[in-house]
């Protein structure tokens, strides 16, 4: 069939098994193609083009709400919902979503980019619906990974003591974004892979038939067995003990499996889990093979071999970061590294491989994982915990709680810190400032380039207390290592470059662009003096002071929410201590960020060299009326 | 014995079960005695005398670490460790710390306020001990309640796949602040009151028993079945699927149960669970009886008959927003509320009582809270969600991610917001407007009296998006209600007072302590203009404006951190649009504060009348020179 024609599932209805399969293999063609050119996440997607179907065919949404955990796996709902024709603009500025997005259509009832919203979100919709006396079904689609997440545990404790009636799908295809770790992930092989637990169920009933049935006392005691086999492990007791039906394991990529377990599911009154197999990448050789690593959210790639067709071989930051950790694990035996299921992301393998008894991935848990290393600090380690800015929001309380009030030596290394691009406004890294620069004891940095993020990572390492670093998402620069650099010192900033007419403030990558700004300015006949604030927090109030002495207006310009960042700081501390010297700011204004390139998006925010000579000619022509 | 002369636990190595049973009714003696003057949380302490007495006599703190969840139940455990002659001044300013405190005593190893933080500790530590080869024990004490935050359930997912030496002591008194809900409490409660589960087990093997020992192919089947025994349903299955070896239930007020299953669980390999029941406030008979009431955290009382001595009849805050926002619900349908475990502190009885079905306690879960109310919000309905402003940070990623992004129609009821007083550093609600006026679709107000409170509640029961409302401890001021007032207009602030000399910008009951100081300035001749920042977002920048053309400097008042408050909003408006007035601050600067009572924390943190007019001169002065 011709998918550009599709409006809405409805077609679905009426499709034979055979029909179905031949529209599997037709969308898997298109994802594969079509992914290549844009990048995406094509092994989840791949993996859940059978359930997607089945879904669509056996519910009817909108009406029925299909409420999708992460998200980045519905990319087969939105060619169901008439969205084909705009797959060549995914995950790109004013393009297709990578995730589901209320405005682009009324069958996506729920965004989500975080994991393990989904439970929730689908009680609080199956109550709304309850409330109002409506009928519909709710049908949260949830992976084995997510479900490690405390909300999605805290939510499955709440549905299966109230009983609502829902569908929960647990996408169980062994991996999240890396390997599954945990209990969970164990008990969920188990069933996988054992008959035992469904053998002793039939080995009792097959022993119970066997009985003879006349006479003898063993007859009451067996018919009392009978009445409790209910009671016996089966599979999903755990699921069970939390009131949650259960169902499977199913085999997700088998049509007529995922009928029977819908209608099945359908049938009963209170909330049912089916768990569902699949295979990451299924249909697609070389992302069946790696769904591991380069396939989960990944660029354009040669179809042929499943090669990337990505940037070159300069180093990421989150390599650069994990190393230079590395190398100092070596040699400091306290320090231990930390990851909320991201040892592929943030490049950790090789702390995994050479210190696995000093490394722990926990699994898609952000507080466990903060908290837990406030436990190793307690007792002597050096923990660093390598967490990406957006996930370390879930992670909030602990960090002040546990980490900053008890001034714990942990060491967080923030990846994605700033804007990252094509994953969108669920995941830009803007927001950690906020809530870190206003906690008491937490010191916060962030270097301008791999050097001074070698020396910050030494400092890091000795310094005693909490201590976040940020660093972005991306490559480094490939700048020369051995130049030489006066060494970092607690709170103070660095002069970069002098100038008398302005002062620009600034701290990252970011300062680049100031430098480019400052380089373009002095043909204009201004001197800009530009101050990397490597300590974000605290601020080099002695340096601060020493410029607005000098009656020089001050520019902060910064990557990230304008609203308790930096410049905010800047400006309290010159209107708290009367300096009377301008501050002005540039960065992120009260908005969220959309999905782009990040120089689209740095445009869009008005990050730009160009921004910053005008802003500076503003300024300082202002000065002069 | 006598209780003063305790210095460290070791004392309790030789005692017999009759001592121990004495010394238990001398601390309960002791408590009930002390806790009468003073206040505290009476009840949850005296439900763990003989299970902190077994605890101490069989392990060694500090060199084995003890970590209570939670933490308000370590009253025995500060008896204990030479700590009595300090409980006069138990909660008080400057006095013994009403949870653990790493300064007061090498025994207490790990800070909690907040509840489900203490196996992500106890695990850290454990692995530090593994890392660093030690050997000793890590002994996490956990409430049924805390056991339900998501926390909990992540480190629990961890540790049982680790397989972690460490004894789990689940302290199971069937209610946490409020009588606990969900599943796994349900699951407990199977545990405590039915034998089916064991019962089973015992069927079958009286089965197979009776079963013919020769002959028939029964025999196989039977040995297949014997083997398979263990994978029966018994007690904690739940935990034991996680990995983790359950010893229960065990009375916790029975000596020899308690150290027969200390001893059992120390011979374990790996990670044991001992489910101890015990009973809240043992052995008093009025915190026996009402263990859920004003029996948790609750003010001096009357030894004799359990009454409060507590504050008069005004309404609480919590108890007028409660009735406010169910009278709205009585005609509005579109209304839910719901709670973290907080009906009781939260007022929200009324509610729950009469529209059962429109009220929600999730539990102790405040991830799941928000999303859940975010789920009911994106189908029509319009969730009121009552947390306390410190528990709010729980659910930070969520109220961003879940609420704020998709502009969900929630009423965020923020509880406890400011100084809270004898709950000490780890409660004050003093940091959630550092994380919420970051918020690009946030809505942040907060009443100056109840009054105004309701008309803020008609305000934002008709508001369409996210809207945050603060609201302090203790009672309202008990004004006319029926004073005529202008209406509240969206984003306006309201002029309490006009003057000439100087804007005092101030929000909440702080403004009670403007307008004094204000009468004050008034008769040494300077007019203070009196400014209602009714909404803390988004500030009234039409106002801010007026007042600074009129050359009035500005001074802004809050009882809330500096750092992301309302002044350095106020002080970012008027730096990035240069309107040229000097704009400062009085308000909770970078530090934690500390227990006491309100006024005295009032006092340390610079938030007094006497301080607003002596700022106020000063800056009057600088303006003048």
């Amino acid at each position: 069939m011709d998918l550009y024609n599709i409006e809405d599932p409805s077609f679905l209805k009426n499709k034979s098994e055979d029909e179905l399969k031949e529209i599997a293999q037709e969308i898997r063609d298109f994802l594969i193609e079509s992914c290549a050119k844009t990048g995406g996440h094509i092994g989840a997607n791949l993996g859940v083009v059978e359930l997607t179907l089945a879904l669509h065919k056996f519910y009817n949404s909108p009406k029925d709400q299909i409420i999708f955990d992460v998200g980045h796996q519905a990319y087969i709902h939105k060619i169901l919902t008439g969205r084909i024709n705009q797959f060549d603009s995914l995950r790109q500025y004013k393009g297709l979503s990578g995730f589901p997005k209320l405005s682009e259509s009324e069958h996506d009832v729920w965004e989500a980019g975080h994991s393990s919203t989904s439970l929730s979100a689908a009680m609080g919709i199956a109550k709304a619906r309850d409330i109002k006396g409506e009928d519909f079904s709710v049908i949260p689609i949830i992976g084995d990974g997510a479900l490690t997440g405390g909300m999605a545990l805290e939510a499955l404790n709440h549905i299966g003591s109230d009983k609502t009636k829902m569908t929960i799908i647990l996408n169980d295809n062994e991996m999240s974004i890396a390997p599954n770790v945990g209990a969970l992930h164990n008990m969920l092989g188990r069933i996988r892979t054992n008959t035992n637990y469904n053998r002793i169920k039939y080995d009792i009933e097959e022993l119970l038939s066997k009985i003879p049935t006349v006479g003898s006392s063993i007859r009451g005691v067996a018919d009392r067995v009978k009445d409790s086999l209910k009671y016996l492990v089966v599979n999903g007791v755990f699921f069970e003990e939390l009131g949650i039906k259960y169902i499977g394991p199913v085999d997700g990529h088998n049509f007529q499996d995922l009928e029977r377990a819908l209608k099945s599911a359908n049938e009963a009154n209170g909330p049912v889990l089916i768990h569902v197999i699949t295979k990451k990448g299924k249909g697609y050789h070389h992302a069946e093979n790696d769904a591991v690593g380069t396939w989960h959210g990944l660029g354009p790639y040669k179809i042929e071999t499943g090669e990337s067709l990505g940037s070159g071989s300069t180093m990421s930051w989150s390599e650069f970061m994990s190393n230079s950790v590395f190398d100092h694990a070596l040699v400091d035996e306290r320090i231990v590294a930390l990851t909320p299921a991201m040892p592929v992301g943030s490049k950790l393998h090789k702390f995994q491989n050479e210190l696995p008894e000093r490394f722990f991935d926990v699994g898609i848990a952000e507080q466990h994982v903060v908290t837990m290393a406030g436990g190793l600090a307690s007792y002597g380690m050096k923990p660093y915990v390598a967490i990406y800015s957006t996930f370390l929001q879930r992670g909030y309380d602990q960090v002040l709680h546990d980490i900053d009030r008890q001034k714990l030596n942990v060491f967080f290394g923030i990846d994605r810190s700033g804007l990252v691009g094509a994953d969108g406004e669920t995941h830009h890294g803007v927001f950690d400032l906020t809530f870190l620069l206003p906690l008491p004891n937490m010191v916060v940095v962030m270097p301008r380039d791999e050097k001074e993020a070698q020396m910050m990572i030494d400092f890091a390492v000795n310094y005693e207390g909490p201590i976040a670093f940020r660093y972005p998402r991306g490559n480094v620069l490939g700048i020369d290592m051995n130049e030489e650099r006066p060494a970092i010192e607690y709170g103070k900033w660095e002069t970069v470059k002098e100038g008398k007419d302005i002062t620009v403030i600034s701290y990252g990558p970011t300062l680049i662009d100031v430098l480019d700004a400052s380089e373009e300015l002095k043909t204009k006949g201004i001197n800009v003096n530009v101050v990397n604030a490597r300590f974000i927090k605290p601020i080099d109030t002695e340096l601060i002071t020493k410029i607005a002495e000098q009656n020089q207006p001050i520019l902060v310009v910064e990557e990230a929410m304008l609203a308790g960042g930096l410049g905010a700081l800047v400006q309290s501390f010159v209107m708290d201590y009367d300096l009377k010297t301008p501050v002005k700011r540039i960065g992120i204004d009260d908005q969220y960020v959309e999905q782009g390139s990040v120089p689209e998006l740095l445009e869009e925010v008005g990050l730009t060299k160009e921004n910053i000579v005008n802003k500076i000619e503003e300024i300082i022509s202002n000065e002069k009326n």
